[in-house]
């Protein structure tokens, strides 16, 4: 982006670099981003990016209405998650002189604009402000998660979330799944087959995704629709069932797959629909799941915790 | 408590017994209740207690102004902690006829009054509603806690709360600290050394409990009071260094601590205070902790995980 | 609805059956339904439709982002209007077995959606939790009203509401038109003309309704749009100016209306637009309607109430 | 009080004249109040009372910390109960000239302490503002009630509330029993038995008194402390279950009574505890009350509305 | 407007009328409006509009979904900027008769449609409430404003903003900049440069702007979309400059500016692109601005302020 | 302190020096603090003071059970009054090594409590957060006021709000009275007569205050309890009188007073009343006040602005 700002009017971005760093300048001043990092690009900040590894790929969310915050830890208390202070913001950095065909990109309404200035926009000596870019080291990460029985809701692994105006509906939740102890006994420990009222997009930074045996790469995505049901694979079942109850503590290690999860329905555009890199054989992995389920109660692998004589009420 | 019922026009009482069973008659039914259960009876019902096992021993906290309720879950989300299925409340029963001389004994600030009446006050035939006594066995509790580094606040561990009017700020949390696993690496794990805008009052129902290697014995209890500095023994800390990062999965058994913690300073009456159950050498439980601390830096046995070099800033 | 389900991915269906029985199976279990009761399916829940009693008619509503919920009953206090134990819930109940071509069909983003499967959705052995469909029987509700003089807004029969972010603007109010005593004196007690920033949608479960004396039946639907002035019609004004001062206590009997009362305004589709069902002389129910206001005071059949001298103020 | 003003520097005064009206002057103007109305003399304000009817009588509460307000009406909608247009305030009304001795009596901290000042502190001669004096006629209030079955909880009469910080919870409601039609079926349609968390001070202004067959006349006073149970006495209980299921519409008339209604348990000063009316026999009003109560179910004349068979759940 | 009335089904109008008087009538009375005056309209109501003076013109905004109201003052406590009291509303008034063809507008939907009726609108004897047509004189404003140093955000001169759910998002906020005094010392006191996520429409209703030298008239109006930079002209930036530290008080005198300004993205519809009121040279204004920074710190003519030694931190 | 530590268990210390420096060692570092400067100290931090330039004075203000913050600045949008960026923590700074004397006095319920150990307590190596001391130069406070007519509420002055519950009540707010110019035209110009339902305890840094004329002096210190009418001296008020509308601005400047404003009732303690430094003859500013209130309207001095016609309404 040589002599050239980019600007995004309408909303942020969150960009999730999967592969190559990012050098961003900024009005604020620079950031590296490398693959691992995550970093926010708050609306109207005019920024830059050089790529000093080559060609780069990762994902980006971008947010209309509202900025990202820290989820309220609730039962946490002051402490876990994503700490505020492990979010890194430049520090200011400028540059003067004659720049006599500077380009500016503004992306406004959806659409993009032109202008040409003679000077760079990175001419700002000193910022004040919590409006600003930031990045944050997601291995930073405090991650909780049930520690006797049961299987936590993914949103325990909230890194940010772009709130709507109605308590506890996310427009945009930023889940990731990293490393950690596993240790719930008497619990079928993989995410769980379910549907949503959210729509989740996933995708992997590195390393494997417990939910998926085969088939889910790093650099890939998979998007699963508001009130679509899934869960893991054949494999994974099976393997899961196999083990039974004897599973003890185990470590997920050589992973960091993510989630945004939107209570909004995303639309997938025709140069993705028409992609080569469409798998038209994703529902092929739930073939040949077959129900464990045995209505004399207790046999299965996986005792059924709840199944025992309840007070009468 | 024969052809004699009590009734608190104060506040909600909160009754965690610790030896012997209680078996509790109230308008709206009749509840059982054992050690390792907890039971709610709210203001102003009429209730007897028998005590099928001979005299028993527990714990009683007493709430005003408010009731008790489960916390908000923030990011654990729809399931974790205590399950509002696990709460039971009593099917209606009653009983009718002539008793010449029921007394009822009503707690009315602060002081007790007397009334004679000649039926049973258990007459209620049917009841809807929700205000209500109610029992929840501890062993259903579903803890979470950190699974990868750093230690949680107790706050993860929260029962029931009653609210002040002041966001995150509790009357009373009950919390509990049952068998679980503990997996944070890098960590020192046991209970960390500080002091808190909250007085604690702590209880024991069985077992021992992971910060106090003696001395802390089931029906005891302790009280650090808001602002006094405290945590683990002498024992327990050096045993935990002596252990330093080489500590793998680990799950605590035969235990059930509780903390009652209130934003209010408890008074101490002098019924305890002049008890011979007083211990009077609780402070020599902290004689010998000796500083760890070395200025070089990681040389120490727990690694300091943030003492890395971090981004400018 | 022979091995078939229905799935809405996008909101949530408020049923209200006029004519026929509906005996519907969803993924909690089974529920039957008469005309007189109503029936939540919400997003996402997989069901099926029997007619017991052949072809069958009602009303739907369909809503998008929210919920039902009872609405608070401000200064009522805990009793009144629709009652939480009043709605009813299925038992869980499941089939299991080979079937070779079941459909589901998913309504989502306003298409249907098709796909096979060869197993019965209604596989689920148990449920725990509140999302759930229910229903409710109109004639269990409780109304309120004015007791000595004037008439109160159609708010205070709300049955059920769907609220937005904003308080009191509701997505959708479910209002119920039940049978009542009516009392109010020096009162005009039928509907009072009004014009509303919000849409009324009205329909008719069965009997007569009090504010049109002909032409709204059974199965009828009409549509007040926001800011359109409406009001009894000409037949029903007159009657009740006749009436004057002198009607005394009356009960309003064989009637069960309802509105669905919405913030936004509704779009009339084609098929009813072009339907020989429209009624194009509706308009002519207010001709001949005439003011009996008279400048000199209190001469009008119903006495101004607020006419009298006032305090100075 | 002639060159004498009273102010309440500790909070506001609710004044319930009972016999002989009451002529105030404030600094903001002059008030006639006369037995049916009500006057609330904010905290503040200096006033003197002349009462040009000879010895006068009522009851006065006092708040502290907060003022009154209208109740939120909830599903009432726009209209209902005390409408905000029917609370006259005083236009501004001055007096100038100078009054060598005259004696301003203050309220503080619960004393009264008196300053001379050489000319009256009525000389205002223009005010805006909403803080500010203010009278109410009890008659404008349009009540509302059940119109089918069941009863209503007293709340529904709230004229004016005091809140807390806790929604939901007053720190006084002046609520009032004024004329009105009962038309609820199938219902004991007296107040019912019940204890509560809030206390209850009741006065009578004029007529006589649902609950109270006897006993209770006009510039008397009960209160029923929090969790103490009381109702209807046994002569109205008997009448209301001979009329059994048979009593139409019936029109409450010549009734005007009143409580207090706090979170706040009152004390009751020796003054009061001492005084010659004190009546010694309350209770007595209770002797006789016999259950009615048949195990058979439906035979009792008050027919058990909720008793038939229900859906199963 | 004669036998004609207008209905806005979707919205409120504000009329900022920059020429001519109008004589407004509307269901509630008349209301007469003259520049430096402004009305709203709301949702609803009928009115017809008669100009005095012949042509008029000015400014409407016309906002859905909510209503107007006064700013939160925050620490600027009970009184200043717009005050309740100077809101104006009509007496009551109507007139009768027949009116053989009557004509109602009613914009709904974005759409115009017309009903004939044989009777004037304005036929309402008296109302109560306060759903009502209101004008406000601007220079009532009670500005407020930085005094020692600084330069405020337009916030602080809010005569009526009209609220999204999100706390601190507007809407519409209806901005005044009226005469007034301006003290800063050391400080830039145009209106800074800046760019900004709300959408900024200008008008001006007489004088001229402080921030712009030439080419902004009365009965223009400019617009500054969201994210774009803007700020004053290089004339005035050029002669602040040269003014340096040394301005003293100076009195803002004989303007009258405001802003729409708007969280949503305003479009401009094509008459308004096509007109030949439109300035094509608009961005010429700032041609020539240069910067003034030096590195070597204090030696700019305004003074950094900021720019001392800061304490260590 | 040799040697010894205070800390604070029952709440926050706001303290204001008047007189000599404050050199504050604390956990988390070392704050030097002048004159002109405040720092707050909160609950259960331990602390110790030297006074580098000998004996000091200034005032201290406690508050229990909240904590202090920058008040929501409603129309003022973003930026003024107290910026968050000028108060200023300490670096974290440690001491080791053997004290075998060490005194740690802890306030608790009111009382003074004393515990030895044998080393410091400012052994705290690093810390995060923000539970921390901090302090404030009032000089870099950016004060707003009115700046064309009428006079602000001090509430405009507001630095630092410690609330209750209650929106708009201040458990405790600190208002200083800086240097700033007064420009407002047509206005009494001093702070107004007033009485208030907020008791206000008011001292003096430096310079003169602006209502009192004499008397007032820096260390010194009034307090005007909720609801006793006050306001400036005689002398000033006659001075402002004399001068009536020809002030033009006027810039106030070697002033510092202060205000601390309480919701609640402060007791002044026996030392206090009984001190010599009491003045007895404060009452005896306000001899001679006199009217100057003329019924014909417009003649006195200070012309009241809103005595024009109104529009009739």
């Amino acid at each position: 982006m040589e002599d050239c700002a980019f600007c995004n009017a309408d909303g942020d971005f969150l960009v999730v670099p999967q592969k190559g760093r990012l050098w961003i300048t900024t009005e604020c001043g620079r950031l590296q981003v490398s693959p691992g990092e995550v970093v926010v690009l708050p609306q109207g900040f005019r920024f830059s990016v050089d790529l000093p590894d080559g060609p780069s790929r990762g994902y980006v969310a971008e947010i209309f209405g509202t900025h990202f915050q820290l989820p309220d830890l609730g039962p946490i208390g002051a402490n876990g998650l994503a700490a505020p202070r492990d979010f890194l913001v430049p520090g200011a950095w400028f540059e003067e002189g004659h720049c006599p065909e500077y380009t500016i990109i503004q992306k406004f309404g959806g659409e993009l604009f032109t202008a040409k200035q003679d000077f760079s926009p990175f001419n700002v000596v000193a910022w004040h402000g919590n409006y600003v870019p930031y990045k944050y080291d997601l291995s930073k990460f405090c991650p909780y998660n049930t520690v006797l029985f049961d299987h936590s809701d993914p949103s325990i692994n909230t890194v940010l979330t772009a709130p709507t105006e109605k308590p506890g509906v996310a427009l945009l939740d930023f889940v990731i799944f990293p490393p950690r102890w596993l240790v719930a006994e008497h619990t079928f420990r993989p995410p769980y087959y379910h549907r949503n009222c959210m729509s989740e997009f996933m995708g992997l930074i590195h390393g494997g995704y417990e939910a998926k045996a085969d088939g889910f790469l790093p650099g890939g995505a998979s998007l699963h629709i508001c009130m679509t049901p899934h869960g893991p694979d054949t494999k994974t079942y099976e393997a899961t069932i196999a083990q039974g109850n004897e599973a003890g503590p185990h470590k997920l290690t050589d992973t960091m797959a993510f989630m945004f999860e939107s209570c909004l329905i995303p639309r997938v555009c025709p140069w993705a629909l028409d992609s080569p890199a469409i798998d038209p054989d994703y529902y092929k992995c739930w073939i040949g799941l077959k129900s464990h389920f045995s209505p004399e109660g207790t046999k299965d692998p996986i005792e059924a915790r709840e199944n025992g004589p309840k007070d009468s009420r």
